[in-house]
């Protein structure tokens, strides 16, 4: 690669003064238009069950937002939790309450310092976020294709009873939209840790979010760990955010009949129960599983073109380039590019300087420190068609410009 | 007082078969029809900067959300965060973050155990709650008419570093009705503390929900703290809960600016952001100051008759009864019943077997324990006013029961 042809072509893309913010995986305006209807009349406040949504109760939930969700996630809606409209704040609160009332039956984490979790990385920068702020250690583990690499997860929960979590994102994972597979399920349910209150923390953020013609399937966790005889071991996430409105919508939990049960002390002293107005204006608009299913596809048509765009691009500018690669993710909102070694910050703040806003380099590793300075997120959501194309095509220049010296 | 009569007074009242929960204070269904236009068209999800109000982000809220608070509570719009639909959560976060983080510049509190909050009693059970499910010991202190007994306080205060947090519900208190004088408040602001990060809990719950014509003020207590030189004693909280809907508005806090910032820093980890859809509904719903005085003064017109009601039967059946008074509050949800000593949970069974729930007696004390069983929390909001009616009657009677023998 000759580096002043590079050079030039890097501050030609340069003059064309562009201002996109790529940094997360933000819904397009089209997306969030698939969903207006739920800006119009909701069309009434009682509940199938004669509930006065407008009034205060209901810790857990609105029935019928909880069988919404239990159809989606294929448990009982006794086991659900509808509540806040940020999955992440479930997570939080999650880990809060292990601090400081301890999972069911055990002693608080914070008598039981120090506190570690399993981190599969490239991962969630918001979850590596909650871990640091509560002084929880952090622990690297590769993800691969496939899941997370299970020899060494299974040989460090076996070993250390300070590790009290891990991290999953089972199916089209952020960054890099692998999936957990059927084998990695079945050993993370069943393995022995040296911890009896850990906790697989499921975040099943993409579900329905598929970019392929192709719906894949992950086990069902919570029924893998009942039959592996560990039937608290995890607990599941869920939200309508990339499916209604991003912020505005649902969350849900699902988890074994003890941790709902835990779950459901602890956040009834901390509020008379959550925003059901919301929750029946969303089960009015979403209905149930089909209903869901026909608006992701819609999702999907919007979502697709701008992955293949950046696809496209990357192929066309990348394809001859050493130590480069990217993900085809099958689903999510994410595409991972690996650069060569030491080559993913100089990139991020190449792409900067021509106007494009990347995810820091280094955010999907704990503590912002990817060790090879080799990741790259791509968030394609957000931008329009256009705009996606060309910035896959700065990305690129930049990258190139970045390893030519 | 003749027993039998009595009795048979009772036996009579218990035939007509109440079916009647007084047991929280929960809005009528007629004060939440004032607000059910938030039930239709939203009429648009773009905020007045341009924010779409669908995606993600806003950490502290819609910057309009943020300004009405901001009129409302006579603080900067800078220093006012609206997350939540339930100021409880925010309360129960706030302590939270003490655990766990500290407050600004401090150790965190689980650091500095054991840890105590002053708690006015009789106070409301809800924040008694969250300190006992994080072991925060509970101090009681006498509440008067003019706020809590201030000589006491300061005494504790100046002379124990575990007192980290007080209690405190300056107008219209829950269950009495009591307003903190102005004198009170100064005190509060200028007393001395043993400890350095040591929090008023300032719960303005019923700042706009006056009862009578006078519509009472209680100083700012950002401004007052800020003159005595504590700029980061008091955390205010407030909601629309009983403004609009319960458990499905908006909740705000306001505070220093480096209480703020540290609220900031700890809940940009949790969330990526609140439920700005509804802030923007209850802004095109609420207004401006005076629209929402206005809404409080059609619930004024619906609650005044049940006070009033209440009041009425009390002074009938109760007037001569020794050692039985009752508050006359001039705003907010509740009456405080004081019977005589150890009468209290009797006449609650009794006017439960009346078809009546009430609150528990000394649910209105720390851990449930009210020493002299004497204090009876009466609300009158969501019974109709013919129930109501004959509720309080029902109440009194059995108070009658539970003295004669």
């Amino acid at each position: 690669m000759n580096h002043a042809d590079v050079k030039a072509e890097y501050d030609s893309f340069k003059k064309l003064g562009l201002k996109l913010d790529m940094s997360r995986g933000k819904p397009a305006p089209e997306q969030l238009d698939l969903s207006n209807a739920l800006l119009g009349d909701l069309g009434g406040f009682k509940a199938a069950d004669g509930t006065d949504t407008r009034n205060y109760g209901g810790a857990v939930g609105l029935a019928e937002a909880r069988t919404l969700f239990a159809s989606l996630l294929d448990v009982p809606a006794a086991q659900v939790v509808v509540d806040s409209s940020a999955s992440l704040s479930l997570m939080h609160d999650v880990i809060v309450y292990g601090m400081l009332h301890g999972m069911p039956g055990h002693a608080p984490w914070v008598a039981q310092q120090p506190i570690s979790f399993l981190c599969p990385v490239p991962g969630y920068d918001r979850h590596f976020s909650i871990c640091e702020s509560l002084g929880i250690k952090m622990i690297n583990v590769p993800m691969n294709a496939r899941g997370p690499d299970m020899d060494l997860v299974e040989k460090l929960v076996a070993a250390d009873a300070s590790i009290k979590g891990m991290w999953c994102v089972p199916k089209y994972s952020n960054p890099s939209g692998a999936v957990y597979s059927d084998e990695t399920v079945r050993r993370l349910s069943a393995m022995t840790t040296a911890a009896p209150d850990f906790r697989l923390l499921w975040d099943d953020a993409y579900r329905f979010h598929h970019l392929g013609e192709e719906k894949i399937a992950v086990p069902n966790i919570l029924d893998a760990c009942e039959q592996a005889g560990h039937p608290d071991r995890a607990i599941v996430f869920a939200s309508t955010s990339k499916i209604t409105f991003a912020g505005s919508g649902m969350a849900a939990l699902a988890a074994s009949p003890a941790n709902f049960h835990w779950w459901q002390r602890h956040v009834s002293v901390r509020s008379i129960g959550p925003d059901k107005v919301n929750q029946l204006r969303h089960v009015h608009f979403l209905k149930d599983k089909a209903h869901v299913e026909a608006l992701m596809e819609a999702h999907r048509q919007l979502l697709k073109p701008k992955f293949d765009a950046v696809l496209a691009q990357f192929a066309e500018h990348l394809r001859n380039v050493k130590g480069v690669n990217w993900t085809h993710p099958k689903g999510g909102y994410f595409i991972d590019l690996v650069t060569p070694h030491g080559a993913a910050k100089r990139t991020v703040a190449l792409a900067r300087e021509a106007g494009i806003t990347l995810t820091p380099a280094g955010a999907a590793f704990p503590y912002g420190n990817d060790p090879d300075d080799s990741h790259i997120r791509i968030a394609p959501s957000f931008p329009s068609l256009t705009e996606i194309t060309q910035a896959a095509k700065g990305i690129s220049i930049s990258l190139k410009l970045a390893i030519s010296s």
